[in-house]
């Protein structure tokens, strides 16, 4: 598969640079008949967008979508779904010093080992402003899931650096711009960032992801996992270094009396498992958290290299992320909506004339 | 992609299940003019075998493979490589009882909801049985990627249950059946697993795996990135429920300018990436660690339903391992080994013509 | 795509060389609950088998398949299907002269260039041999094709040498071991190829082959059209050298008022587009046509080169076909019937919720 | 693989509708450091424009390509590129009363029976507006092969409807709009149209397009053989009823005697095959034939029906042309470009390290 294509059924092909003249993707394979509009997918992208906040990047981009095919009277048709977002508050001086040497932490190296050079302005191909692509398309996603399925997509940050976030309500999450569903936990969220803004600093994260009403049955054992697909799509976010389904890390220390979760007719009894068994469905709530690392473009000097191989402190000016993960949590929500589609329609093109004898069991509460 | 293959330039197809005739795999793409011989294969999968300690489940399976294609004078032609292992030990009694019954925390019930019904002998399809297909073919690859690349591939067991397992020497390894690095800790384990024997519960494990001499440049950002592709290949091992790359989870709470591993001349400075830098192999050593939930298949009676809903109880009897995590080292090297092989490929692929005037940065040794 | 596997929900892995152990298939995304047996398969097989009259290869292959996997209590479960066929007569001394030399219109001279060296005995991985898999796996997919959409493939010899065959009824097929429709010719044809033989040359032929019954809607424009796999399919099978849809080459002179099948509601009016429009099927009998290139192995002397580029003769002993295309059927049916099974589960992933009011136009009768 | 991508390492996934804001593809896998420029692109676009004589369609459209990523400094960076082309000249008017009925022969029935509704609008997706893209990518994709390989792709027509055009020249295809290799047919070419033009209807074409400097080795048996690839993207072209690869039909009444290309250490005897052999080029020319029917859109009354099934009259009026196969030697040019070069990266994923000890065999001159 292409490296800029994600999915086989709901194909989504990414484009763009951060200081290019536009990103955007191709969605392929998308349902015909579903009602899809620039709002849809807008109201996902500001969710994401930058300058919302003090607390995240000041650059000035108001992301607006463009549809340019796959849409015919306010229905898609089947064909492709191209969507576009030109770029406008690209300040490439700012990375003007940037040619010549490498930021520690980032892509730069790297892409110019793969590549043999690389578009240095604002982190090109691997910036983090590719993502909103993954919002834009994850839109399509998110509304044919709920649709046809009944399917919700929840995410929030449950930690910021050592700050543990407790889970309170999730009509919590949209009162505040780090997606925490706790309001009474914010003013010190905000006292924290205050202060890491002033070191020059940066701090990770860890967002958890879940959806529910996603029925048994979607996954395509034994390597075309649910819970295979989700990390892949997880892990492939910018800055992710770990992926937990359900008990996930914790569930090295559990015995098997307690991390199994019992079946009754009434219910499963549990959900270490995070809505996946064997690699399929269960009908649970899926459950997933990332744990993202802190932001590498920071004010403190740093020891790098230059182009040919010379020692050089790079401090990283401009206008950045203190907290990547502070904007990550619609990025999450529209990767899972990502998986979950693609995952759906493999289901159905196997299983389509499956008729199961036995009942769903009903799902133990999100807990 | 069908869900039995992974990999698309080195593509691994499987088939099999724990009580059928035979499992294998078809392994497609693999360079001509590598040296295979059925030795090389069987020596990997000796190291998984069952009954090979009093710790792992006594299922006797000679897993004895036979090549079928693809290799001629003892060299791969580029044809595909198919490899048969034939099932000798089925006890499919002991599964009598399981056929009208779903095993709590198995695939059993998810299965029957995807396709309708179930091969229900030893977990059919979604055994672990299937993980010594991909011990095989991760031998080809991981034969090819030393040859022609110098990469060693390298994991231990460092945690079982709650005991950590301090990182001693890798020469230690080899010296017990749970993988451990660390010889003077094996009594302890030792101990460990016996009370848990008798207890009838089971545990988990943590696992980590390296791979060292990985050039930098292998991986296909946005979405083919190495660590991505890492992720899934371990998340879709059975019993796997986290995968984390370098500092993984401790990045949440880490600073950038601690996490971030400079860059010197002489070399980083440190890996908390754990090898992987925007989604590509920067040089250094991949780092990954992966967790393993305890057994399902326990002793002690769990609650569950039948085949139409109806309340039971199961205690599955049988042989099983009380803690699948000790013999999943050369499982997640497998699978390390055919995610590089793959990148590798398609790396040589787009760039085989690059070439790149910043010099290689050294790795920062393994610690 | 891996280069042996071919589909992408229904996707057939093959592997196997002439004189290797033996050839096979793995069979991924069968739909489960699919009643299948070995002795379906084998009869598919029996169709193809070499040695079954003089006017082919005397070699003599049991061809038998034993199904390893994917099936339980005679019905496919979902999981992957592997099939497996030992090989039994090979004479890999009739090719001991060979292994210095290429043979002309064979594979072996570019098997070389790509992969530096080759398996020389039987034509190795090139052999037509590996054609059986093929017709194996096709079983499989006709079975389901007919149960579940009343889909039915048939092919025939439209041609032998310049030998025309007019169609007469499908009837006539199985009653002579060219797959003519015809039987009143077949002492024509057969005298041909008495003379064929004994002059040791060889000759091409075309074969025919259709499918009723397919719904309208199957395909995947732009690049995924019906007629494009179809297309590739035909063209992928040993010794075609070109593939038409309906009217084919003839549309090259037509006029659009003769060559556009015009519609009624009682039904079109003809089917020169064979029964594929704009990329999908359109109800009407899929016709297509295949043309086989004489066989590359005759005993006249032709001229070649040595491994190392010298001058050489080239005479073929052994056991060949004089025409491949008398055994060219049951291969066609079986490649097309794995395009529609394939398209089939494509096009229910996409498309399984459209309701079209539009009636389906009845199909023109085979003409 | 999604129905609207074709390549796998050098993947193009196109976009667009006829009258839609804009068309366009997105090219993943572009080697890096290829020199691009919209120029480049453009030139290649020019060729195909509508309204450039008044044997074709007189839609005015500039076809302005755009670059939107994946390019830096003149040169590919390794990241997708994406190109659009903004749509102008639609006149949607044209198809207002065609918006309940189909056309018959186009894809407006299969589209509806597949997706329950359609874009009317001047054919929506399955217009030939969308070949544009193809033509755009294919730029790309013919400079890397000269630049890397010196392969030249030339195509031409051979056949306009009953007229037979004997090859001359490669030089004189371009001084005619006809892309006829030969001067003096011409005028005969141009009566011949005037005359169609006058009548209504419309006729089919046969188009030749070669590939030069090919060397042997490209291909992937046994699925993935260059021959299928070839036929499959022919195929997918709009209009495309047949392929031939070489002697193609003519194979079927040849002897092995004739057929067979002797090699000497000189060179190849003869090219019958066209440049494949066994599914893996030869180092010879490679040739393809085509036949491509007359266009379905003629102004002469067609029976048809309604959306709802009654019967009906079409006349399509508007701008259309009378023989697509005119504009279609770019497009085949281009869909052989896309071919090889994804086989060309294929080829050195697998193959990069092999070295053959026996020479290239020179090809055949092409006659």
């Amino acid at each position: 598969m292409s490296g800029n294509t994600i999915g086989t059924l709901f194909a989504v092909t990414s484009f763009g640079e951060s200081h290019g003249p536009a990103i955007g993707c191709v969605v392929d394979g998308c349902p015909p008949g579903l009602s899809i509009s620039e709002a849809d997918i807008q109201a996902e992208l500001d969710r994401r967008k930058p300058g919302t906040s003090r607390h995240v990047t000041q650059r000035r981009e108001p992301d607006t979508v463009e549809i340019l095919s796959g849409v015919f009277a306010g229905r898609s048709t089947g064909a492709p779904i191209a969507l576009l977002i030109r770029n406008q508050d690209q300040r490439s001086k700012d990375y003007g010093n940037l040619a010549e040497t490498f930021r520690p932490g980032h892509a730069d190296y790297v892409y110019t080992q793969k590549y043999g050079f690389r578009d240095h302005r604002g982190g090109g191909r691997s910036s983090a402003r590719e993502t909103a692509v993954r919002v834009a398309a994850g839109a399509i996603a998110r509304k044919w899931l709920a649709e046809r399925y009944g399917v919700r997509i929840r995410g929030w940050m449950s930690q910021l650096g050592p700050i543990e976030i407790p889970f309170v309500a999730i009509a919590e999450i949209d009162g505040n711009p780090f997606f925490a569903p706790n309001a009474a936990i914010v003013p010190q969220l905000e006292d924290y960032m205050d202060l890491l803004r002033k070191s020059g600093d940066s701090v990770g994260a860890k967002i958890t992801v879940t959806a529910t009403g996603v029925p048994p049955g979607w996954g395509e054992p034994v390597y075309g996992r649910l819970d295979a697909e989700i990390a892949y799509a997880m892990m492939g976010i910018n800055a992710v270094k770990g992926v937990e389904i359900g008990a996930g890390f914790a569930s090295v220390s559990q015995k098997g009396s307690e991390h199994g979760d019992e079946m009754t007719p009434q219910g499963f009894l549990g959900n270490h498992a995070g809505g996946v068994l064997g690699g399929i469905s269960s009908g649970q709530d899926l459950v997933v958290h990332l744990a993202i690392k802190p932001t590498s473009s920071i004010r403190l000097p740093r020891r790098s290299v230059t182009l040919d191989g010379q020692p050089a402190v790079v401090a990283t000016h401009g206008r950045h992320d203190p907290c990547v993960g502070i904007r990550a949590t619609p990025i999450a929500e529209a990767m899972l909506a990502l998986v979950l589609i693609d995952q759906a329609l493999r289901h159905r093109a196997q299983c389509a004339d499956v008729v199961c004898a036995t009942p769903v069991i009903p799902a133990h509460p999100l807990g």
